[in-house]
């Protein structure tokens, strides 16, 4: 093993709990933009690095479709994985564990612990299977907050994300402006198109037409796991840029030397995707992913000028809205889109383009100027939270 | 009914047939490149304008993945679509008929009557399915040439196709260097990128796990429509443009005023692509997606410089390589790529883009400038073709 996370590994946050809570269990019911209403709830969350004594140095780092609660460190000291953020959270990283107290929490209608379609329904007894509400990006937001609440954190120095994670955050300044300092957007859009929408449609009926689907109650026998092991490989496709599959794949033939002349992977991208899809039915629920990209579908905070100024009214975020130039799920135009539309209604905002051969993959991925510019950000947040602390001192 | 096409709408070839001819029915076999042999060998063709009297004038459209015999006009007088490339073929449209024998006939392997995986062996008196033999385009090349054999047509004025059919007519210039004068490549490549293969692996993995699919051995019951409908679902968003999605759909409700917060369709494109999925699966055979999708995927003639040299060394046709600046499932650069390559063995080559919002199913539609290239190059290629008959005379 090349370290040991628990004897320390520069820049790690090291062993980390993901941990559960249950809200809304006293009478109190989450209530969903489709008037149905949840109660309990149960959140999975983490943190990393220390709250400071007046509970102003939080920073909420929203995750897309598929992530988890676990976004740093490990879990157990012979993980070989990290959490999926790793590499910009912890000591001395962009969101340095040293300054900041970091929360991830899995979404509402996740499968990573908080409540979601494959939770138990308190009616029934049983997991709720599609007789789980829609949910909008909105109540997803709005579970976060009641996180916020049971911890007793008033503010956030940002909500940060990527992709969903990114859109994620923008619901954030837009529903709570009064707790939202600033808000980071990586990769992300104001809204799917039609071409986004097409490509969820077509997974969503990649899992619905999976014999195991079962009208979603397939908890108890086979699962869609063909369904979703396609839905995710046709995703997976649109996350990486033709010039990074090119690179890393090219036409290289996988463990053979010739073509198989037969209807076997013949080529290593195959191989690969294959992979994708079969590990990924292991740890995901295939209910979890028709209703988040349904809720993804569903997002449209701007759909015109006058709703959009009347919703941007009240924020006073300071936005970050980067992009990667190779990104071709939300390519820099979606970016620059939002900025255009900041800009227009007036509000504080930075937009920077990164060169990265990763597409819509690379928030998630080392590259230097990135990091550094997401350091810089965050770096000037603190120097303004301090200058704050002491003059309220 | 708009027109009568057999009272004769202008620029219309009018009603035609599909005719069948069985070749190597005479202790022949059609020997293909994995090694297997064929005999006999059915194919549907269909044939528009006349054969001058030397036989010379004849030009080869070579279609793509899914397309079929039935290139112009109408099967009957009541039939609400002409053929697939009805726009471009006829009295007076660039493959004039007035001037030109154009000859198109289902690719082998398809399922259109020429033989292919729904073929009856004649060995076991039951359809192929997967004992049917791995196929390259090289082989349906050698069918078509068996085909112009047949007809007794020595030479071509062009082999021309869009898509897998411009690599169809790249093969006929490169095995039957003497027998074609001229190649249109149009939204062509000169090989599948990592991307193109990934996302053909996912629409064989989406035919190979449908229940329905049985190993192949699906004709006499269940067919795997759901497998196909999906291949064939993604497959077409990869034909249309970003943009042309956004102003076809945008994100415009299917029969409703609000979303339906549950999982029918909510957005018309949705709607569309399952309409494109299920009018397809009436059409096609899901053994045939499977055959033609590898076949794809095989196809590199320039594997290297040396092999490209080689193989280009005897070829004489003038080529004529075109390109549409939304097309992403072929993009220019690949077309490009197919231009640096012939320039650099010094062939003729002449290389024109367009600008069209349809994407890859650009040269399908119409396009002024496209179509005047086309007539212009045509046009030049008679001159030629009526200067060297005078000159014989």
């Amino acid at each position: 093993m090349a370290s040991n996370p628990v004897t320390g590994q520069p820049g790690s946050v090291g062993l980390v709990t993901t941990r559960l809570v249950e809200l809304f269990n006293d009478g109190q019911t989450l209530t969903l933009d489709c008037g149905a209403t949840l109660a309990p709830v149960r959140v999975a969350y983490e943190t990393y690095g220390t709250l400071d004594a007046d509970r102003s140095n939080a920073v909420l780092v929203c995750h897309a479709l598929s992530g988890t609660a676990h976004a740093a460190g490990y879990h157990q000291a012979d993980d070989r994985r990290q959490g999926w953020w790793d590499d910009y959270i912890g000591p001395n990283k962009p969101f340095d564990t040293n300054k900041f107290f970091i929360i991830c929490s899995n979404n509402l209608g996740g499968c990573d612990g908080t409540t979601g379609p494959s939770s138990i329904d308190p009616a029934t007894g049983k997991p709720f299977g599609l007789r789980f509400p829609m949910i909008t990006l909105g109540d997803m937001v709005r579970l976060q907050k009641a996180l916020l609440d049971h911890l007793n954190i008033p503010r956030l120095v940002a909500a940060v994300g990527g992709s969903m994670g990114g859109m994620l955050s923008l619901q954030w300044a837009l529903d709570y402006p009064e707790r939202v300092k600033a808000c980071v957007l990586i990769g992300s859009t104001p809204r799917l198109s039609a071409q986004n929408i097409a490509f969820n449609a077509v997974a969503r009926q990649a899992i619905l037409s999976d014999p195991n689907f079962n009208g979603g109650d397939h908890y108890d026998g086979e699962r869609p796991e063909k369904g979703l092991a396609l839905a995710r490989m046709m995703a997976h496709i649109t996350y990486l840029s033709e010039q990074g599959l090119h690179e890393k794949f090219g036409r290289r033939l996988q463990d053979r030397e010739e073509l198989s002349f037969g209807f076997e992977n013949d080529f290593a991208v195959e191989s690969y995707l294959q992979h994708q899809g079969s590990s990924f039915v292991k740890r995901f629920d295939a209910n979890t992913y028709l209703y988040i990209t349904k809720a993804m579908d569903y997002f449209d905070p701007f759909p015109d000028p006058e709703t959009t100024a009347r919703r941007l009214k009240p924020v006073t975020a300071r936005f970050l809205v980067m992009s990667f130039d190779t990104d071709w799920r939300f390519d820099p135009s979606r970016s620059k889109e939002i900025v255009r539309i900041l800009n227009w209604n007036r509000k504080q905002v930075t937009y920077q383009e990164f060169s990265s051969p990763h597409g819509h993959d690379a928030f998630l991925l080392e590259a230097p100027q990135y990091k550094e510019s997401l350091t810089a950000f965050f770096n000037r947040l603190h120097k303004d939270h301090c200058a704050r602390a002491s003059q309220a001192a």
